[in-house]
């Protein structure tokens, strides 16, 4: 049994780490932060944990709280995070940042595509990118993991096999995506509204997401060069889920056996990876509430591409999930427990 | 460890007790029966359990199905169980029907209220209305189960303690209920299309649901004599849910305190009954997924009436989930096996 | 040609107006006033209205712009009009109001249940309660018009021809209504992101909601004598609409026939309100973007009660609509322009 | 003053059409015909309708009906219209055909993607391709009009002048397109219920789609050569609105003042075409219930590629307001009679 804190916990990660977290046999929580709601009952702000939670949200203070626990889990403002850590914190316990500050390598790059400036860069090079299924052996002894987005999980694990075994010609890659309204966060914004996000859809973000250089950076590191890619994300009104449509040129003489073979390589021993049976269409409500990405791809012979899709839940599998599956990988835990979620239909 | 079959295996209810299943470990699923879709794989169907259950729909066949398993589940029309039940058949396995056949002790009315003659009146008596935190003591015993419906158990669980107790005057109950959209089924009707559904609300079934007399007969049970209400359906565009709002004048001398015992007095040591702070009014979203009916009230001191607010969803406390709950009490298991589900959300 | 003048246009009802008043032959739209979004192009925060209104948002100053136009709306909030209105405005143009503030004749119970002080009491008398059908004449010669809410509109014009022909024993009326969101305004909430409110139903403002005493009083005038009622509003997740159920016990020998007539001596003329046929049920969607009411009711024999149904989008007959309505009957334009529109569906 | 006829009129694309023909000008809807509903009248199917129009579905008699009117409108199933036209019917009255019938001029190709045999390969000639914008003055004199599809009539919009001023590469033309659900008919279909599409994004006919060869035809023509192109469309849970996202390879030297240049050129003097500004998405809730179509795009200098946007209301643009456009042509009406409606928000 391990002690967890979470700090950003009433955004909708915080809240879907704690949902997780409750079913998971070898964590208690310990503590909750909440920088809006310090001094509430946690179980008065998201009722559906009413009687299940007895906890009040305590204000922010990682240097004394980083003592109480094994792990902290950060859901908190991009540049938070890499605003407060140092060593001794991390001598304390374990981290978990579902924000983006440690996930991308060349501070540079991060600080161009956020727009902030990284105020721990000697950390970065520590830090473990955690997509499970790809970094599972370095994940294992990392202290400080840094937790994919929603967008770069479906997007990365959607082409990482074809990617990695050459299979189609990546400066030819395209992805489109569309995501839940909750990736948007808990803030209080017009543009997040019932009135402004239902009954439409829109792309936002075009050239300049912020998830595209993370999707780059892992998808080169998986060819062995650099990629550049067009990455297109899109909001549709529905809660939770990624869908990713990503379009390639394959090389010559790939075929179906081929794309096949590569995905099985890869992820055919993986739990929370489903491969399609031939010709489906991932769904998102297909993975809604559970840890699963299902992928699923379709040869387009008239113009030598293939359209590799996927989907997941961006709270679980692209979020608070994700985050779970690392932390059971980094204490040596059952690396589905607490997530054996089935998907609830409708 | 017993074995469960599922008759209606493919529809919503069916859907959901299925994912219900998979996580109780008392039960192994051994066979699920379909109708529309006998001969092929669940999986297929419902994609939410693709890789998470290996077993094709069967044709129905109760009577030698009926001797291969502990207990059957039946989410069939209603009609088909009292068609085809019999004393053999009990005897040979117990039966939790989903349907509305055995819940209404008088033939009679079923008989006029559902239009359709029933072909097994004998077994009436014996059946038990399986409304688990009214019935605790019966469920135990029986063999044959009639699970309630989704309005009538957040209609009754509601008023059930102010009846009960004698602080409302039952003739002037007026319940309105708002239902999500998976309570119609998934039969290929114009009427539930997405475009006919969504961004739309009405009343429907007005003074004729069917769900009235059962509302009716188990609050006349409780209250001692007969009472007739007015019980009004509507349609909102969500997948789950059940919200009722139930008005009352009541009686001389009863106030805020009185009332609060009363539902304290039954619920107070439930686990699936959570009553709500003072002035709060629950919401469906803090349900959904589990099997928790959230309670709450507000007295209007200007007109003397009490405003009683409960919410489910629909398809686990409405309707599997309280399966589940009977099964466990019917084979002594722990109650809340299989439904430690906290809710969702978003 | 009359000029007019919006204060508060970027809220959804002020959207609506100008919607509506583009389409309009007698009106030319003057000025737009939004105190969050001066300085910036209308066109630009409503984008549905690109190329098609020209025009910055001003900030407020009533004084001068009153001279300018020959009718002011002002879809602003409680307090805001009441606490800048005087009789020299009113000499230089017409205002409608769609706040609160000069619905309620009696200034205490205004204050009472908006919390709020009336700064303008000296101008209550004069202000006429607009709607449409059942003041057409006070209407007409008014310049001082306060526009009925959503909730109540459809709430008086569901039960007024019962109430005022004594069918109905007023002391039983229950109204239940059900909302869309877009009624909660556009502030920036998170009680209205789409992640709180969609997929969800709830009861809401249960025995306070503001517009309790406004269908009161207007109810009591048609009865006579004094009317307390219960009014509970839902909040389920469309943009639009407004769906109320009022139940009441008959008075004795009231029959299907009686309320028939009485719902034609009031509304067969009227264009703007359809009385559905027997047994039907209004449904919000075939009301949307229109100025129509729909209602429709039903006896339930076993309890000697009525349900009468109506159904009307909130930002039309609700608001913007019903000002643009009664703007008609104050400049003796026909009473429709503008407003034939037919309902979208789906 | 006109006489039309609707074949296929209790659709979606019927259903708009009698919406925008009951407020147009030069127009007297003679009668309506639905296989499914001959006989019942067409406000109890739609009750939007509801005294607005008085008429019985009519049986289909396409000999006999064609006498009668001065256009028929055809929103039927693909291979119905293609199966029983003939010359006599054309030279009694003209018709604008929503199915995909007479769209490709290739019957092969027709009969490929469609697996119909085409039964009237002699009229395909004659029929003109209705993409009012750029085919306006072969319109004007046409007698048989083939309506374009939704999707086709978004993605040809959208890229049409960068292909026709050879800016892109259209070999590298990859589209994604978002449907929200009234694209997928009003047939009763489990795969079109509420609980079925809500809460859920999927693409769908993945290589297969059959607006494909549409699309590629008509920028084929503009570019002056074959162009093959990757079209995915994906089902999003609202009832309006189609969105295509376009990525294609921009030619050497092209940058943002020749894009501008382009879309102005062929644009900037179209009603019905809205360039947005620099930067601004569409989004498809400012399109609704209105003939628009919003257009915007971005460059991508990472990767040379442009992203072109598109968004338009699938049932309007994409269906019936085209084909009343297209028969403002016809006739010499003013384009935009019957089609001023200012899209409706929220």
């Amino acid at each position: 049994m391990i002690k967890v804190g979470i700090i950003g916990a009433t955004g909708y990660a915080g809240n879907e780490l704690v949902r997780l977290l409750l079913g998971h046999k070898e964590v208690k929580i310990e503590w909750l932060v909440s920088k809006s709601y310090a001094g509430q009952r946690y179980q008065d702000i998201y009722r559906n944990f009413f009687e299940l939670i007895d906890m009040e949200c305590q204000p922010e203070d990682l240097g004394r709280l980083a003592g109480t626990v094994d792990i902290i889990f950060t859901a908190t403002p991009q540049g938070y995070l890499s605003g407060i850590l140092d060593r001794d914190i991390l001598d304390k316990c374990r981290i978990i940042d579902l924000s983006a500050d440690y996930r991308i390598k060349d501070p540079a790059v991060y600080e161009k595509w956020y727009g902030i400036e990284h105020r721990s860069k000697e950390l970065i090079a520590e830090a473990v990118y955690g997509l499970t299924e790809i970094n599972r052996r370095d994940i294992a002894k990392c202290r400080l993991l840094a937790n994919p987005g929603s967008y770069t999980t479906c997007s990365i694990l959607t082409a990482y096999p074809l990617v990695k075994e050459g299979l189609i010609k990546p400066e030819t890659l395209v992805i489109n995506a569309l995501s839940g309204v909750s990736g948007a966060g808990r803030g209080a914004k017009v543009n997040n509204l019932f009135c402004e996000v239902n009954e439409s859809a829109k792309a936002y973000g075009v050239t300049t997401h912020r998830h595209t250089p993370e999707i780059e950076e892992q998808l080169s590191k998986a060819y062995g060069s650099d990629i550049r890619l067009t990455f297109t994300p899109h909001l549709v009104p529905m809660h939770r889920g990624i869908l990713v449509t990503e379009t390639a040129d394959l090389k010559e003489g790939t075929g179906y056996e081929e794309i096949k073979a590569a995905y099985e390589k890869y992820y055919a021993a993986e739990k929370f990876i489903r491969l399609l049976d031939k010709d489906l269409c991932p769904e998102t409500r297909f993975t809604e509430g559970s840890n699963y990405t299902d992928i699923g791809f379709k040869i387009d012979e008239r113009t030598g591409r293939v359209i590799m899709m996927g989907a997941l839940d961006n709270l679980v599998k692209g979020a608070a999930g994700q985050a779970v599956q690392n932390m059971n990988v980094m204490f040596g835990f059952k690396e589905e427990e607490g997530l054996n979620i089935i998907p609830m239909v409708p």
